[in-house]
């Protein structure tokens, strides 16, 4: 990689989704429109190489697509839409060229599906790969999805299933024969749930999280914000068949904690349960009741055959971890 | 450091600038209204340590201040004003928790002087510090000041000074006793040129960029982006006293290709360029003509006792240094 502007050149999309609402590409810095009635969503998400990925369990198309499903997903938790995305490189000298293209391969390839347009960035030089997405998204105004909206009575639910990305994690890190290629799939290239997202957005009220430090620390987060209690039945947590199978005994304490699967997981009122599962049903999304949410000051509880089990944040903690 | 939530929770500012237009901070996203009539500028700078800075050549406070000061000179170039920020900062064990904090209060104490709100960001752990910066900013529509405004006949103009940065640089490298405290200050903590950037918004046309890589490579840049030539004279480039005393030989060259003074250069119709020099004058922004723009194919010329120099792009070029 013998010269910067080179690669810039080399990494800007050759036509973008959003043509007549973005301008300036490749000066100092870019220039976006929003129709009006729109509220802008901004998030980052970093992937830091040996902290968040390993060159042994992430292909540079992997490092990529992960790393800006991670940020769709966070505009999914607020019920938006993604619409641009801009690219913050630190690029180690053993990385080559056509490995730094395959990391933005693997973002084209998600952004694309979403019609993103990649709108900026910055490429710099150092000892580790580091990779930060800046996503900007829209949300219609007024109909934001906060943690902070759950109130008593309210239904738990959870899209999807749990634990997969740990089991997939773990896999690859063992090296075990690939008989559960879903698992694998699920911790290298997740999917984030916007049309979850959006189906979210036309209720009157709901709370909402993905799913990325795991399930327990993110129910936290929202018995913390709301001021409430939530208590959830551990016999209906969603785990998938081929998680049971290539690890039984690990498969449920993954669900609870493995993080990193960027599903929904929140609450809404009880009558409005039957309307959004009806809707999930007819649109293909997976989603399960999994509790409610009761008085109290930001606990959140699992009911087990042996009884009431206090959680506790354990989810992916960086500080914690190195 | 012992956790990553405490950390976020103790950075996040007390109040904000734009209460009523920002939602969410500390959920998945933050969401941020703007007025209509305007677009949004959207940028990214990072700062890796042993690339851009050492722990020699600048404090927490500088780093942080310099970080965003980069950002704000991209918005500055485009017109605009800041408005918000997001951090992606990536920490390494060696860092103690007040020098963390420090970063942020260089960021804080920059930020308060144009009323700009800290909305979110990332921290992870990792073997070299990386400070990514976000910016938003506004510009009313049709306003931005684009590279490729330049045309034949345009006054080319700069402000300040240039070439003290790298002064500073070399007094701290050197450890040269502290004479020129000025050219230090210049680099730890270089001031962006918001208000000549609105000044120069309500002109027709401008051409406008940031010399954050060096005159030279910032005016190839206009001049390729616009398809024209730029003529400068050596004689009237700007350099500052404090920079000739500290040292006569290296202050051209510096000026030319050290970079990262942040000051704006760019060229606006000949008609106009009285008007701008006396608005600068009555704002106390020192401002210089210092060439003009020709007919041509994106080449720049440099006038000098000898004759005519075609300009080279040796600015600051990250894959090329390391």
């Amino acid at each position: 990689m013998s010269d910067e502007f080179a690669f810039i050149k080399d990494i800007q999309p050759a036509r973008l989704f959003h043509e007549e609402m973005v301008i300036g590409i490749g000066d100092d810095a870019a220039i976006v429109s929003f129709e009006d009635g729109y509220e802008k969503i901004v998030c980052v998400d970093t992937m830091v190489e040996d902290v968040h990925f390993t060159r042994q369990t992430m292909a540079p198309f992997d490092i990529g697509f992960k790393a800006l499903a991670a940020n769709i997903s966070d505009v999914a938790a607020m019920g938006g839409y993604p619409m641009y995305y801009l690219v913050s490189i630190t690029i180690p000298k053993s990385w080559k060229p056509d490995e730094l293209k395959e990391i933005y391969n693997g973002m084209k390839q998600l952004g694309d599906q979403y019609e993103m347009d990649l709108i900026g960035g910055d490429t710099t030089s150092g000892k580790t790969m580091v990779l930060s997405v800046f996503v900007i998204g829209k949300v219609e105004k007024g109909k934001r999805l906060l943690r902070s909206n759950a109130k008593e009575g309210d239904v738990v639910f959870v899209s999807g299933s749990l634990g997969d990305s740990a089991g997939g994690l773990d896999i690859l890190l063992h090296n075990r024969p690939v008989a559960y290629q879903t698992l694998v799939t699920k911790h290298q290239q997740p999917k984030p749930q916007v049309a979850l997202g959006r189906i979210l957005s036309r209720y009157e009220r709901v709370s909402l999280n993905d799913v990325s430090d795991g399930l327990a620390s993110e129910l936290l987060e929202i018995a913390e914000a709301s001021q409430v209690d939530i208590l959830i039945n551990k016999e209906t947590i969603p785990i998938s068949d081929d998680l049971r199978n290539y690890d039984a005994d690990k498969a449920f304490s993954w669900a609870m904690t493995g993080g990193e699967d960027f599903e929904l997981v929140g609450s809404l009122p009880a009558s409005d349960w039957d309307s959004l599962h009806e809707k999930c049903m007819a649109s293909g999304i997976p989603i399960s009741k999994i509790g409610s949410v009761q008085g109290g000051q930001g606990q959140v509880f699992l009911k087990t055959d042996e009884g009431l089990q206090k959680l506790k944040k354990e989810g992916y903690n960086h500080f914690n971890r190195s």
